[in-house]
């Protein structure tokens, strides 16, 4: 069994995480924590992998005091920047276990997980791609951090295999076209009774492949958070590593 | 049996047009005409209706010359603005004939046409609305016009229900959100591969309504210039009539 | 200030029109009654409307003593025959109140009203059409009763039209062509995430119309139901009504 | 400059395969054959690849005729089954040239391989699964051989991870759930307007993935054409290929 504790066990994301754990059979839940709790009650003893969903203002100091602790943590929380992963690294190089263990994923959805890894497969052989992303209308960036991620995974395996800019003769637009990242337009569709959908277009003369995404519910997320505990608790991804795709079998 | 003329004849449209009317069993093909050939051998004596596909610099003056020849006129060039359309009004007023019709459509796509008006007709009840339409790529603007269209269309119906702006809390965006029409958002997607299509997207809490109208091809545009043909031949549409819903039994 | 009832205010749809009654400015909640609660309680004194969403195996009954209670009935149970309806009739006809109304609806969700209301404008433009249905895989039918609806109205429309049947030159199937209903395809997919989906597409050489309509949460149902309930409110509506569109505006 | 001849050049897919040759800037045209012409004119001093796309009747002749002339072949014909690829696998044993290579694919659009190889990777980690294919109505079968591959590609690849069979509680159906391929449901749609579609719907709760293939035109299948030519005649695929996905870098 895998002694699972949960930082941020009372927010959105965290008490579905608390449900998930509960349900599943190789698993037992451990500590419950949340803001104003102290962290140093989680211990080697009563935990082998801490999942941590909380804000990106205090994630950092989690995170780091959780690595002194000697877990392994699992991370959703959102708002990572290189900075912030070099410090995790870091902590990592001085941390009490050698084999010690951060996983950092900026989106758990299996979904869309596999759209963007396939979204970059499919680029080299394919004259246009697009990205289509929509959100509820409360989001409050646009496009999406995943969009800009998909659109330069693309961007960049175009380049890497050579091939031309899209082609686009327009010109006169009055914004229509999108945002353009690394040269691949994104367009953002805000609509009431949405929640996070991705659609990877990519075309050749006669021919259309769509790839798309839909998270209706953020019970998406489970199925990846529990894939990375267990990937953490084999023991075989000591350091930190980031994105959900590398514990894929792809 | 109608008799049918078509002035552009030798043209991507007229091409086709010539083939559907020598297909269809209740009409006869009589003058077909080209750019340089003189409109008025085109006479009530050999021709019903004619089907005028040429360029937007010519039009208006094809359709007065036929108007003077006394015979009705189906238009499917573009570039009809208000003015053009009253100097239409004003010959017809002049006609040889009482009875006398010209029908001009911007669309003849009967998929288009009834997504333009089923979207006119849904929009009060959808909190969020926005239209994407996606093209292929040596278009040279953007949006379309058929989208720009169904925006202003779908704007006037929410503003006669009374409805609030769409929802959107978008604070920073680097232009994905696309052109705003009358308060509608409108993307514009350029794709190898593609035609013309729009998709129109509504959304309530828990639910969305998606209109979608795909034109793979200007064969498309037959069956809307045959109806209109046999409707003018009917003899009941005497004076301008615009747009192809005008003859769909709605 | 309209004075609402709900019948089954602790079942699934019944809690979520409870809470949209309490959200709307022109409503007031009445009485709150469940399996066992006396239907007498609800009289043209405490109550305007009332919205009945139990079990097919009462609703019947309940109906009938709200009818005799004198007050205008909001019904979303599903299970209701003909013979069933007929029975509602003659009860109205013996009324305590001259225009007592009663509303009944197998969907409440705007979109997919309006999803077989246009498919049933549409059927006659086009020369194929088929139905994919898409629900969540614990429903125990297939297909949907409402692709069955759907389905029966565009072969009646095609039929008025003087439409061929489909063409489909399918010369050898395992089962993959569907259910045939009154000559239309009709597909069903099962999968898990999903609610409750409805696509209906038609077809011509050249060019396609998709009409799509999501549920993705019986949230979706609540415009439908507080729209009926202003309907019968207005006074103007008495008899017996089956069906939202009959309630919109198109 | 690869020399390429062509066998069945006057047909839908040959007069295509000559337009690319002819566009290609790698390639130059050699030889162009049909019925009746005698392929011992194809020899290794005037040709490097030969694409042969005719009809499933001749096409193993022609494949045993052209392998014993000594050239490579690109052929695009359907109708392969492991006993007449094992005939080519023997004829190759015995060719004139060592490295002699032969490329078969069932299909060469790339945006359908590219469907069909996806479907494989995304299968072990979602709980449904279903695919539905749409065609014109002149096709005579149901469903699509490239339908039946996905699934059964899918289900393979399930039973690989240890999947429990999908999830599905339908009771009653009249033929809507389509045709079981190996555990998986595949339906057929077939519309007007329509040329080969395929889409591949995965669900877990909350999410899906979708991955749609549509192939307006056979000129799609021209890239993937040109790529075969060149890997054979970068000459290190010696032996019988079958598939595009083989020479895709994924």
């Amino acid at each position: 069994m895998i002694k699972v504790s949960v930082v941020g066990a009372k927010g959105r994301m965290g008490s579905h995480v608390v449900d998930a754990v509960n349900g599943a059979q190789d698993m037992e839940l451990a500590l419950t924590l949340d803001a104003g709790d102290d962290l140093h009650a989680i211990t080697p003893e009563n935990t082998d992998v801490v999942v941590e969903f909380t804000v990106p203002s205090v994630t950092l100091d989690n995170v780091l005091t959780l690595i002194g602790q000697g877990v392994d943590v699992v991370v959703g929380t959102t708002g990572w920047t290189e900075d912030r992963l070099e410090q995790v690294r870091q902590a990592l190089a001085a941390a009490p276990r050698a084999d010690q263990a951060v996983f950092i994923a900026p989106n758990f959805a299996i979904s869309a997980v596999l759209a963007d890894y396939f979204a970059k497969l499919a680029a080299p052989y394919f004259e246009s791609a697009e990205v289509v992303e929509l959100h509820h209308p409360n989001k409050v960036d646009a496009p999406s951090g995943t969009a800009i991620h998909t659109a330069q995974g693309i961007a960049a395996a175009r380049q890497a295999a050579g091939l031309a800019p899209v082609p686009d003769n327009t010109e006169t637009d009055g914004g229509s076209r999108g945002q353009v990242v690394d040269g691949i337009h994104v367009h953002a569709v805000r609509l009431r009774g949405l929640n996070a959908h991705e659609e990877v277009l990519m075309g050749n003369a006669g021919e259309q492949l769509t790839i798309r995404a839909d998270s209706f519910d953020r019970i998406s997320f489970m199925p990846g958070v529990l894939l990375a505990v267990r990937k953490l608790a084999e023991g075989s991804h000591a350091g930190l590593t980031v994105g959900l795709d590398r514990f894929l079998d792809l």
